[in-house]
């Protein structure tokens, strides 16, 4: 097979990376970013518009140019019959266990407590928490939350780990359904969120589901802000049941500045970027699973339309 | 041998956890805090005074409560001919290392950047660091620095150790000597201190040797306050040379109420609690140690009083 030209939407975003990024792979790769009825041997989209679909030729894939494929869910049926596939890892899954692994040191070296102080001029020394003593759950372990819980228990952190269907990790306690995931959170004194967002995980953590995580724990969301219910883990926060919420994805972004998140003291903020696309290694990997749908071969990240990702 | 009488001076701190300590692991053990001019198997101390000394009766060995033993210094003279023996590890490199990745994740993941946005409302995203990106040089490579310098290394950071004698540690550059130190500063973007404090290491940290590491860089103090010329460590964040500082420790600690450095928006202060000595762990190596003192073997941590650790 070669690759002879590939469209590109950014959703919005600057296409001049992923142009640089195939075309250093491809030598002589043309690089479309606006349909103009051409064929092409596969699109790489983020949040693409019906409109731009429409006007897209015949391609033979379509890769999503991040881990999720929640912003394809619109669309999903007028992509019927051609494959669509993610992005797997391709240098996230090492940001997000630097994401992860900021959160849980953060908690459990109290950094928001001694920042707290600082902020009083008060020196004040509190009790150690061993790592053992700090459980993690880790929700979600494909491509990016299996790395993160792995890390996280190499690390010596207790993992207690849930995904939909029930996984074996080494290291690690896996656990599946909801009274899995009432488990898994029963204990955790950090809880990362790292699910596809799908109609079975849209709103999961509510009052109830935040609820099962015993007092003082936080809560750290990495993957979209859809996955929560605000209203709930506001209250949450607010009654001191949680002591603390890592917030890096908003189911609008960028936040509103006028979000009550931004001020809330109980709330690190970041814009979204606990792992961010790798132009260079995630065109290497669409050109090398293009290539393996081209020979009829397997490929891994292609999306189940009745699983949602 | 057995441990008949211990004495213990906590240095202004409360001894009962140290009385449990040695009545878990030794039982029927005396445990004075008051020398009472009887004889002790050992002292285990930290700061005591020269009264306090002078009333000691006869002991077989001294050990530090914590891994420094420049609070011996002033007194080391009055303990002539008698072994002084540092506690090294029992728990406290995990804490160090814990301090040292926090404070490397939040370097690479620009922690203190987002933290200062989200006071300002601000959306805003900055280019993905890599680890192989971020030296991180690592400064005393001793019980603590030794396993500081290897985790951060096995996760993915280019290390850069500096000691008095220089060391061979697996992945870790190693240097040694005042041209060696500007070595393993010259590209770090992140500096752990994790020296003794000795007359070779007082006030190491001033204008020449901190302006070595390269702009935007990150000074991190997990050892002695006495290591830095604060007025030089000041003169840099403020010239924008240093971008953050983490402080540890301190002179005088408490850190006054009225230190510039509790408001200095560069600066990240913690209340001397990056390595805690947990008395179970402390306890347990000192009555292992004056065994092996008692049948005349080796031991580690044996202070040397030429070098002053």
């Amino acid at each position: 097979m070669s690759v002879r030209r590939v469209i590109v939407c950014a959703g919005g975003g600057d296409v001049a990376p992923w142009r640089a990024a195939f075309e250093a792979l491809v030598p002589g790769v043309e690089v479309l970013d606006t349909p103009d009825g051409r064929g092409c041997d596969f699109a790489a989209v983020w949040a693409p518009s019906r409109a731009w679909l429409a006007a897209l030729g015949p391609v033979r894939a379509v890769f999503s140019l991040g881990a999720g494929v929640d912003h394809l869910a619109p669309v999903l049926d007028a992509l019927r019959g051609v494959p669509v596939v993610r992005i797997e890892d391709a240098g996230m899954a090492d940001q997000m266990v630097e994401c992860a692994m900021l959160a849980a040191l953060s908690t459990q070296r109290r950094a928001h407590t001694y920042a707290a102080q600082q902020r009083s001029s008060r020196w004040e020394k509190h009790p150690v928490i061993a790592r053992a003593a700090m459980p993690v759950a880790v929700l979600g372990l494909g491509a990016l939350g299996g790395p993160v819980a792995r890390a996280l228990a190499d690390f010596g952190y207790p993992v207690q780990g849930w995904s939909r269907r029930l996984r074996a990790i080494e290291g690690v306690r896996c656990f599946a359904g909801r009274e899995g995931l009432r488990e898994a959170l029963s204990t955790a004194m950090v809880a990362v969120n790292l699910l596809p967002l799908t109609d079975a995980t849209r709103a999961l953590f509510d009052r109830e589901v935040l609820g099962w995580m015993p007092r003082g724990a936080t809560f750290v969301n990495l993957a979209r802000g859809a996955h929560v219910v605000d209203d709930d883990l506001r209250a949450l926060l607010e009654a001191g049941h949680l002591a603390h919420a890592v917030l890096d994805v908003f189911e609008r972004e960028p936040l509103d500045a006028q979000s009550p998140w931004w001020t809330h003291p109980a709330v690190t903020i970041t814009p979204h970027i606990a792992a961010r696309s790798i132009p260079e290694a995630c065109a290497a990997q669409m050109v090398e699973k293009f290539a393996r749908l081209d020979a009829g071969l397997a490929v891994g990240g292609l999306v189940d339309p009745d699983a949602g990702y």
